[in-house]
């Protein structure tokens, strides 16, 4: 698919078919994720690909009861390396990797859309109860989770404000 | 562009030649970029468009003499809303709206790419100094400078961490 008309596709996805995500989309996907920058090429993000339904059960009540998450064939847990990050003190804790993460996020939902499957970011998260849940070291934060799996309707896109509120020139 | 392909070719990209860069490109390239998500769809995110010498010579400055910002024809500030994400509380300004510029920027990096463009997320700034020089209200935090233009040479990716390192399957 060409780059625009994944950018324009991506909507996010909270209802999923029964349809299998093959584990070489995913690896693709998260090959993709890979290839996004990061501050000095650190790569200070980790993932943890979940498809056990007693592990997913937990990340939905760990989102506070967004099910769809439990109901993906398969979520992505995306973490920040707070180790892998460290030379740049707290702009790298506090900004850095929270940006590395993120940017690996978009290419990977980009990719995913252009496969003719849809995810959804998710945020909003009890993060000790997740990092209990896949037991991750203390240095690894979990920003991001990333159900994926067929979209079970259409995508739909929201709106988005006018350019020109967004857009300044020169100065504010 | 293919979507693989843009994200294959990007690379940061730190030396300019002085090509122009087509106003159209910038609106298109901060149009993809608005298209990304964001949560619950806020859009906690405002981009000045720099072209002034004297302003791209003050950015440098604020980049603790990162030069290629000067040589760059067009710098776009990427700054995080504040106010715009206040509902979500400290998560929200912390890092949503963070993961939200984020996403925003990488859509734009791959489509600058796709245009045969070149740039550079540029994260280690002076932010103070930078909301001063563009004059920025309270509640808007410059969190990206974005160089934008015609590469000098040709664009090198720099390696990746295997994914062995990177992912993990069920739990940590």
């Amino acid at each position: 698919m060409e780059l625009k008309e994944a950018i324009e596709k991506r909507a996010s996805v909270r209802g999923f078919t029964d349809d299998p995500v093959p584990d070489e989309l995913v690896m693709e996907m998260l090959r993709l994720g890979a290839q996004a920058p990061s501050a000095g090429n650190l790569q200070a993000r980790d993932f943890i690909v979940v498809r056990g339904a007693e592990t997913k059960a937990k990340l939905a009540k760990a989102a506070f009861g967004q099910d769809f998450v439990e109901r993906a064939p398969v979520v992505v847990v995306c973490c920040a390396n707070l180790s892998r990050i460290r030379n740049y003190g707290i702009r790298g804790t506090d900004l850095y990797c929270l940006q590395d993460v993120a940017a690996s996020v978009e290419n990977m939902m980009l990719y995913v859309t252009s496969q003719g499957f849809g995810s959804c970011w998710v945020g909003a998260f009890d993060e000790v109860q997740v990092s209990r849940i896949l037991e991750l070291p203390e240095n690894v934060r979990p920003v991001v989770l990333l159900p994926v799996g067929m979209p079970k309707e259409p995508q739909r896109k929201t709106p988005r404000l006018k350019l020109e509120t967004l857009v300044h020139n020169e100065k504010w």
